[in-house]
């Protein structure tokens, strides 16, 4: 199940996050504040986030297994931005990163969007997520060298997006 | 002149952004809202903005002439990104652009930048806009089609800088 985020997302959240290896404590405290934005200020932020849950047999609740946040790119007439998204490192491989891509394709296609981009490094350690962005559709349309750090350079990734 | 950012620049910056006719009323508010968080958090908004200034003679005061505004990059070692840099219609050809431009390529310096990037559009009105930055030793290393709207390309311009 996919449903908008709540205020007791914030703490999964930021244990998945950090199950996945591929953040920084820097990194995370950006996601982060991009969740108490979207908390705080709901669609006005420029952040949609939504969380993928799964029940949770002894408590009656749910689970978070992964998360997107997304939104408009300001300056532009239908771009929008997947700043996030990520499942966590225990359920990988369950489609659930799949599912949250689409579901994110959906939302930003009923709003009028044109295009999403996706942006991503370089390094080795993301290969499996430019596989997935590949295998969903995007296409690498930027490159800029060294952008996270020598050796590191952002991929941008775009699929044009139908109403 | 070039001094740190006060309250009352801020309506000189919306009457300079306006009088360039580059700007529509979103992005001016856009602009404006990186000039009310810069002037309530200071450096820690993540954006750093210095305005241009000449003596007015009647006031003894000073009059804004132009703004620049740039900062730290999200999620990077030593990448900033220059966000805004404006000079009213009325004042440009002065070499205030120039200045303004020098003293953000410094001031990123002082704080171990190694990549300075600015984007701009593609649309022939901003023609003069990309020989400025060309001139002044940027490159253009990315192109994202279509993103700003339709036939408006994002251009991505990119410069070393050193410590």
């Amino acid at each position: 199940m996919i449903r908008a985020l709540r205020p007791d997302d914030r703490q999964p959240i930021r244990e998945l996050l950090d199950s996945t290896g591929h953040f920084t404590a820097p990194d995370i405290d950006v996601a982060l504040e991009l969740v108490d934005r979207a908390l705080s200020e709901g669609e006005a932020s420029g952040y949609l986030i939504h969380v993928l849950t799964e029940p949770d047999g002894t408590s009656g609740g749910d689970v978070v297994r992964g998360y997107v946040c997304f939104g408009p790119t300001p300056m532009t007439d239908g771009t929008y931005d997947l700043y996030w998204i990520a499942v966590h490192v225990s359920q990988q491989g369950n489609g659930f990163g799949r599912a949250l891509l689409r579901f994110a394709e959906e939302q930003v296609a009923q709003r009028g969007a044109r295009l999403l981009l996706i942006e991503t490094s370089s390094q080795a350690s993301y290969s499996g997520t430019v596989r997935f962005y590949e295998r969903s559709g995007y296409v690498l349309v930027a490159r800029i060298a060294d952008f996270y750090r020598v050796d590191d350079d952002k991929l941008v990734f775009a699929k044009r997006i139908r109403a």
